[in-house]
């Protein structure tokens, strides 16, 4: 067990309970809900800057509202099937919060499917969204726990018939249907079943398995 | 209306019958089931290689099970919130297919979600194949349709409270709930709604919306 048990303890207010035998203290310490930026020289725990994540729970669960984030992306078709997607900053803890760099995003199709292999096509890329939340959910949670990873990795695989997207057949789904994630952990082996429960809390899991309201619309430029 | 009207005429089976006034023309000549790639002389249609297209399309019509597709990526753990996708090809039409060269893609927590920046993080990838598809998808579906689109841009945001994602409140979504997408489109004003009805066919948005099935394993490294 890690040393950032006790002071992840308001992490786990829902779940640790079902832990049997695992110590905890269900306070937290932090009297704070300023948020705070990582301090590189502070301890990690996989990694994990656990202070400032301390500091962004203890905030959350003082004052509820700090929760509420907005994440954002805007794209640019540049022709054909390839466009690119920019990404710059959120809204969360109620404020705007702009990230370290601006990340940009290509997608394309391959040629098979008429495009020029420029980026990962969209449903590849939403893969690639499901593995890193996933990822990140197990590890940052294990962490909370004292659950310690030493290597993590995963292949995943979705199927997709391209008759529904391409109106053959309208009986057809559009979408992935069954989407398999196989991750290989180094690890105890005992800490198996619990990283596995942990990573449900992935935020892409629940929206892919749980669905989400999507607002199209399209005016004119 | 552009020259691909009557070529892609087999990808509108299910819906042109419900735009009135459209010329169109049920069969198609292609003979080949063979998939193609493109002929980079060959005539385009908001830049999509519609000779292709049509190949593909007119070899699923023939022979339905070279629809079925099997999307892909792996990830390894960087340490932290930080890790990497890396995509590199996909089996579709019967063959496994590599694309043109292997597509890395790195995702990370912001530092006030105790991370590094290192990339934009895994919500926010998941904004950006939702953008990527549906871009592609209405690009593509009104190529078919020789409805031209001069420029396109999209802005998404998407809402997501952490107290879901962190345990503090199990009656709190961990995915996200509302997503709002907001297209600009230089076109004809005229096809802003048929546009919009086009977006539907995106995978992404259909995987959000109907959900899919995920089937996670964790086993030992």
């Amino acid at each position: 067990m890690g040393p950032a048990v006790k002071a992840y303890a308001v992490l786990e207010l829902t779940d640790i309970a079902s832990e049997a035998g695992r110590e905890n203290d269900m306070t937290t310490t932090a009297e704070t809900t300023q948020v705070q930026t990582p301090d590189p020289t502070a301890e990690t725990f996989n990694g994990i800057h656990l202070e400032t994540l301390q500091g962004t729970v203890a905030a959350i669960a003082k004052e509820p509202e700090l929760g509420a984030c907005k994440f954002r992306a805007t794209n640019r078709w540049l022709g054909g099937n390839h466009n690119r997607t920019t990404v710059s900053g959120f809204y969360g803890a109620k404020q705007e919060i702009a990230h370290k760099q601006t990340f940009e995003l290509h997608a394309d199709e391959p040629p098979i499917l008429a495009g020029n292999d420029e980026g990962a096509n969209p449903v590849e890329h939403l893969l690639n969204a499901l593995a890193a939340c996933v990822t990140t959910s197990m590890v940052a949670h294990a962490a909370v726990r004292g659950i310690r990873i030493d290597a993590l990795e995963s292949e995943l695989e979705g199927d997709i018939d391209l008759r529904g997207f391409l109106g053959l057949d309208e009986t057809v789904p559009k979408g992935f249907t069954d989407i398999r994630v196989n991750f290989k952990v180094a690890t105890d082996v005992e800490n198996l079943e619990t990283l596995k429960r942990l990573s449900t809390y992935s935020p892409v899991l629940n929206t892919l398995t749980q669905g989400a309201n999507v607002e199209i619309r399209v005016e004119p430029k």
